[in-house]
């Protein structure tokens, strides 16, 4: 249990100072580490470090640092950043210790990047006759609350000596009627989950992990998440989902430690020792078909969420966080069928993010939700409520295209890396 | 010319009385008309309504509110937004009528999005059994400096009674060596530039556009962009694009009156009456080859680029902003390449934006640059430009693999609509 991590949702602010306490410079510090910078590197750091957001009280600062280290890995319970970058990957070598090597490297590139540092010796120090260490497209920017966290698919445990230990918890999903799930954007043997305030923070650490793991893995797939649609800090306002309502309301807070311990983190009993303080993540792919929503009436739009648009209240309720009277909304509105008290208790907590992809060649926006959903127990977990969401009165409207599951393992200690509790 | 437009960059602050005084109620006006959502109304307006941004100094404040009238279309010479959905269409319907009527519509919703109010009645209000006037996703978001930009592309002119209207200027695009145009990424009869600080806003502006325009219009590609790689800003520091390198440096200020009328705004002595006040834009989706550039030596990549990577200067000399010295750099150096110096005067206007579109199932990550050149010229413009970037040694790292050319009409007046001067 490091210190960090006895704070609750501790950040820092990225001053020189703070960054300049770890092992590396700041990205702002390196600039003038090239020789030229200093002026740059002074002018830029009056960025975005501070800016408090009104609309999400509880958060910390935004554009601030998350720490890394701390019993659960960060980017769970953390409160929701703006933007996502997510990336699946392949294990393209056969080698256990080229695997471990990498996941090492990751650690220390995530440590840096997390705390708003290049990866290695940065984006132009070092020998100018070899490929920089840092990519260099978030040079000056600050950390943005950046959290990277990995899992590991179902796939990765037939291999390296992993055979046995697959966790019980790590259940292949089961086909839910609806599916039409692409292949090129489901499975994967690793995941890495990006989340920050500015996107360019979030693409930059996914492609530089990607960079540092050529030859050992390659991305299988990646999504990129422009609008949280989930807010894990209850006082905060529930952003809207691309069909423009709240959703998620009933979710695990993730500033709520029982619930957490409840639904949320897994303990040895859960079939891992290695799994303890880790969790299971579900990512779907939801394309909303939402030329035929736009053309759907304000009342019957309503009636299938189970929410008012404008307010967010459960039918029958005055405002959005009022008690869910499930009765008063229709037997298939998607609340009332995803509500725990529809699914014997089951909660999750929630991560989901909007996305917009171009277009699907029909002249129609390939667009909709990112859906990331951590618990204790898949099973009990998101199938209990996907299976419970099959009379969802929104299936109309929507379609899974892509899905992953993933063991997510427990935060890593000051000196350890990714995945130390399964590979030693 | 309108009040707004006599006044540098103006933008108003969407504060409720600001939002009030036009026409409809603001997004968050909407949420109280709703019936139940007064607090939560209150409670939203808190946002991010005027949280300056140090490192854009000249901009209007983040946010706010640029005006949709003027003699130019506001989102040409606007300081650069941090978020882009950019959007071209086909035009579906063969009747004039039904296509400037939808203009029309597209006018008044377009007006009412960049001041911060839902399009139409909004998504609440009018009748519960038809479905909404504004999708919803952005209620309770602020204008977010939202700009809304069309534009024409040449296959408009073969229809509609619009053969003979063609500006002379408004040409088709050579072929140039290395490109690699996919024809679903490419043309289009319109587009919209959508640019806006929150990229929830900027989608939700095309999307209500794409929904008005059922019938009429068909999305044929769309682009997302989620980091500015330009600033048309002098005094602010330019953005980083995927290479990690500030580029552009040199191209037309959007404060500089005089270089506008040089380069950007066009005039009825180039062509076409009905353009005098407009722009020609030329879109390229250009994708990196991120992951050789990645493993390519720094001092070899400064010499592609022909600046340094931490600040930024020009090769030779110690702040970005130091007048080149050509002869400094490589022949083949792409700032060499494209200064005005090597190109007659050659300028444009740029608004480029990095993305990021997941992966292309070859293990790489989909990701480069959406180029958008503004020029009162395009022969003279970015065609003289890329020409003489056919030699450019950036060639191995990149690919243009879409292609857009548009004739991008005069602002419009209070109570006129986009395309009058074409249409009327």
């Amino acid at each position: 249990m490091t210190e960090e991590n006895a704070e609750k949702t501790p950040v820092e602010k990225t001053s020189t100072e703070a960054a300049g306490r770890a092992t590396g410079l700041s990205r702002r510090g390196v600039l003038g580490a090239g020789g030229a910078g200093v002026l740059a590197g002074a002018a830029l750091g009056a960025g975005l470090v501070s800016v408090a957001r009104a609309d999400d009280s509880a958060a910390p600062t935004y554009g601030g640092r998350i720490p890394f280290h701390g019993d659960h890995q960060a980017g769970i319970a953390t409160p929701v950043q703006d933007r996502l970058h997510f990336a699946a990957f392949d294990v393209v070598t056969t080698d256990r210790a080229r695997l471990v090597a990498m996941l090492r490297e990751w650690t220390i590139a995530a440590e840096a990047m997390t705390a708003g540092r290049p990866a290695g010796r940065g984006a132009v120090g070092g020998n100018v006759l070899a490929p920089p260490d840092d990519t260099g497209e978030a040079l000056g920017l600050d950390a943005s609350r950046l959290t990277l966290t990995i899992g590991f698919g179902p796939s990765l445990f037939g291999r390296f000596g992993l055979e046995g230990r697959r966790p019980a918890a790590l259940v292949d999903l089961p086909h839910f009627p609806g599916d039409r799930l692409d292949p090129a954007r489901s499975g994967g043997d690793l995941c890495v989950q990006a989340c920050a305030d500015d996107p360019q923070v979030a693409v930059h650490a996914v492609r530089n992990l990607a960079r540092i793991g050529f030859g050992v893995v390659s991305v299988r797939w990646s999504q990129l998440g422009f609008g949280k649609t989930s807010s894990t800090t209850p006082d905060a306002q529930t952003p809207r989902n691309m069909m423009g309502f709240k959703d998620g309301t009933e979710n695990v807070p993730g500033t709520d430690a029982a619930q957490l311990d409840e639904h949320v983190w897994a303990t040895a009993e859960d079939g891992a020792d290695w799994m303890a303080g880790g969790s299971y993540l579900v990512a779907r792919r939801i394309r909303m078909h939402i030329e035929t929503w736009d053309r759907t009436g304000l009342r019957e739009q309503e009636d299938i969420i189970g929410r008012d648009k404008g307010e967010g209240a459960p039918r029958g309720r005055q405002k959005e966080r009022d008690k869910v009277i499930l009765e008063a909304m229709k037997p298939d509105a998607h609340v009332r069928l995803a509500h725990p008290d529809t699914n014997g208790g089951a909660k999750i907590l929630r991560r989901g993010y909007s996305f917009t992809d171009g277009t699907d060649g029909l002249g129609r926006l390939d667009a909709g939700l990112f859906f990331l959903a951590y618990q204790r127990n898949v099973t009990k977990g998101f199938v209990q409520i996907q299976k419970s969401l099959g009379a969802d009165a929104l299936n109309e409207y929507i379609q899974h295209v892509g899905s992953g599951v993933f063991a997510v393992p427990p935060g890593v200690a000051k000196g350890g890396f990714w995945g130390d509790t399964l590979f030693t």
